[in-house]
């Protein structure tokens, strides 16, 4: 399996879960920065121009909710969904809320261009990114989160997806400290070994592409 | 199981895919126009303020893709998902781009006050929509449509999910007819029993309500 992805975006929830399930996998950076989203050969893997694609036997496989939900299917000792029905659905609930209604409040401060054309109107979206953000994660904390962990006492694939935006708070103006529960989940999510590897790996992965790129 | 539904919205993925499984089920139409989405009865059901809701055992269940994948596996005998665990991933991938991609773009139509404050901000969000809903049955059209059905021979969850948005072309301001695949799919969706059933059932509750709220 090959992880194609990009820093600080939504594929190290990706990585995170290939890495608790122990799976045998290769990173490969695509630098967006440098438009390597929207060259040829990365269209060809995801049409959308976006990461985290995750290839299968030669086969893209796109959007988290899906390559997550793969993982754990592939890797059902890893136990990385809840047994019973009513858990599997909230699970799957809660990481569609992340990705319909959270990511996309992040995505209007970098990403405004996507809904409207004039600069003023992608600045409007982007001073309103703290608020929404604050919102969202306020949700989470009074709603939706169980704790320990998102669905409970379990660990589960919401736990690396969450986590994963949450990095993202600070970037959006947004002080984490405001919500306890999810400050505490992102220090325990920080000290689990898969996480730490996750991480060493990109970041070598992207070191090797760099030394590369100034041979 | 009581679905919470409003009529033109994507609760009627959700209601389609109940009549495809033959599942018993009632529909109770929650008044947007009204707000009663934002009523503390419907946020107890659903803090996020949105329809669908599927109530189950007295349980809430909300995002349409997990609503969708709860009654697939809940009547296993409907075959609303394919059996290849690469073709289940696929199916969730579609379903995935539909909640966060195809449908946040259709929202910024109607909804821009989500992401900006300022009506000039709010009125160039609106102006894109056509495009951007264009741009994203354009991909679907050409990228992720095998035909007839959305995953190719088997019909799957993929489909009423497609048609409800395909249904939201026309407000949107794009010609459906620019996307001959789609635009097949979506009459020989329409003419299917379990659609016509769903129509008329929604219909019928809001007589209902409608009639209740004269007297």
């Amino acid at each position: 399996m090959k992880l194609f992805f990009a820093l600080k975006t939504i594929s190290l929830a990706s990585q995170i879960a290939l890495e608790e399930a122990g799976a045998d996998y290769e990173v490969i950076p695509v630098d967006l920065q440098a438009g390597e989203q929207r060259s040829e050969k990365h269209l060809a893997l995801n049409p959308l121009g976006r990461v985290p694609v995750l290839v299968v036997a030669g086969k893209s496989l796109t959007e988290t909710p899906a390559i997550l939900s793969y993982i754990s299917r592939r890797f059902p000792e890893s136990q990385l969904h809840p047994e019973a029905e009513m858990d599997i659905a909230r699970m799957e609930s809660f990481n569609s809320y992340l990705c319909s209604t959270v990511h996309i409040a992040h995505s209007h401060r970098m990403r405004g261009y996507r809904w409207a054309d004039d600069v003023a109107a992608i600045e409007s979206m982007r001073k309103k990114v703290p608020q929404t953000m604050s919102e969202c994660f306020g949700l989470i904390e009074r709603n939706l989160f169980s704790g320990p962990w998102v669905l409970g006492s379990r660990y589960s694939l919401s736990d690396p997806y969450l986590f994963t935006m949450a990095s993202w708070l600070e970037g959006d103006g947004v002080d984490i400290r405001k919500f306890p529960l999810i400050q505490d989940h992102y220090q325990r999510m920080s000290e689990r070994p898969a996480v730490k590897r996750a991480i060493a790996k990109a970041d070598a992965a992207l070191g090797a592409a760099a030394r590369d790129a100034q041979l």
